[in-house]
């Protein structure tokens, strides 16, 4: 049950910040739970015995930190808590993080083609203008909803026929380490933001220039060969990367 | 010198995509210099002997690629590579980043004072309402332009007399390692994309609702201490954040 709010008029936090932290306590007790409707502000305000410009503010401050979100037109929610990926910790699928969580996902394939990459492609996989790839367009679902836009480009020279998979149902680094007969080792990673183009704010039911992370990636096989590279665009308004660092 | 171009009306590669790579090429290869301008788009497309749509279009990929910037009433230049911090990789601060890699860098402190923190701060400190924490807030400029925002949060029962340090000249790490009398050991960090608000905006000079890197991250003393918990905004035009994993 929720506890009942008391403003403490001897503590120097501000009437605004005893209400957030009120909230907060709901929230993170799970007394609130995620996705419940908040009271309307008239009804929470005389409730508390507060002015509803107070109110406000402690709402403001949960909003901004993600704890509620405001629909426009429905009222104010308890935020889903972010699902957090170990991206920047290990070098993990995202198939396989999905997995490990227990989260249901779906992957669905906008585009596979062989082509000859450009000269940037090129240089990250060091092959040449003779050489292939398998372009892969993917969007990943989870829990039913797009949440990240992928492109790989996969060098083919050291995967002959890993064209032929289904990567609805089968995961890239698990079909490399087939096609290749060898190991992926290692990984770098490249963190940053993005607004959305509209094209790509389809693809994950965004808006255009919403912000998303932009992971750029190369992955190698034993003896540095670098063998697939892929840009990223990640939705972290419900999900967020994690990286536990020693010093 | 420019190598010349020249179309190969053989290849599979569309016209646009030769025009992209001979210009990548001309940049990776420093041939055409970071900041530099290009002809009018009137003078390359005479000189490349190639219409002007296509030349276009070649730009977009490279100005979509962050190789070029199209700067509105001056013209296309050559892009400023980005600078990369290893943040994803190792608990470095960042100070000591800019530091290894010799850029000139700045710290402005705009707020510093002793608070109460809220009960989400209290959680992640393992502290009560009754202990205080030093509040900072810091602007980075690297090479004389503002970066990074940075709010801080220090638990002062494990660090007392931190606040008496003028952290324009010295690093939160190793302030934290001086008062505390122990070691910064583990640190976890949280990476989401975010869309500035218009007062953030006015401190690293971007615009309202540019897209910025928020790193959100707790760090410990020996024996798994909680000391210090802080919110990261970080321009990625220019900067990003790099990690190499392995499997």
């Amino acid at each position: 049950m929720t506890k009942k709010f008391k403003i403490d008029s001897n503590s120097p936090t501000p009437i605004y910040q005893q209400i957030a932290d009120w909230m907060t306590e709901n929230i993170t007790s799970g007394t609130w739970e995620k996705g419940q409707k908040l009271q309307s502000e008239e009804e929470l305000s005389r409730q508390l015995e507060i002015n509803r410009g107070t109110l406000r503010k402690a709402i403001s401050v949960l909003i901004e930190q993600g704890m509620l979100i405001r629909i426009h037109g429905k009222g104010t929610f308890v935020d889903e808590q972010k699902i957090s990926y170990p991206f920047a910790q290990e070098l993990i699928s995202f198939a396989e993080s999905m997995e490990a969580k227990g989260y249901t996902f779906q992957t669905n394939v906008l585009e596979k083609k062989i082509i000859h990459p450009n000269i940037q492609t090129q240089k990250k996989l060091d092959i040449t203008d003779n050489d292939y790839v398998l372009y892969l367009q993917r969007v990943r679902l989870i829990e039913n909803e797009p949440t990240i836009v992928l492109a790989n480009w996969v060098s083919l020279k050291h995967c002959p026929g890993i064209d032929q998979e289904d990567f609805e149902t089968v995961s890239l680094f698990s079909a490399i380490e087939k096609y290749s007969n060898s190991k992926i080792t290692v990984g770098t990673r490249r963190f940053s933001a993005k607004a959305l183009n509209q094209k790509q704010a389809n693809l994950i039911s965004m808006n255009k220039n919403d912000p998303v992370l932009h992971i750029n990636q190369t992955t190698f096989l034993l003896n540095d060969i670098p063998i697939e590279h892929s840009e990223v665009l990640l939705r972290t308004d419900k999900y967020e990367v994690t990286s536990v660092l020693t010093r």
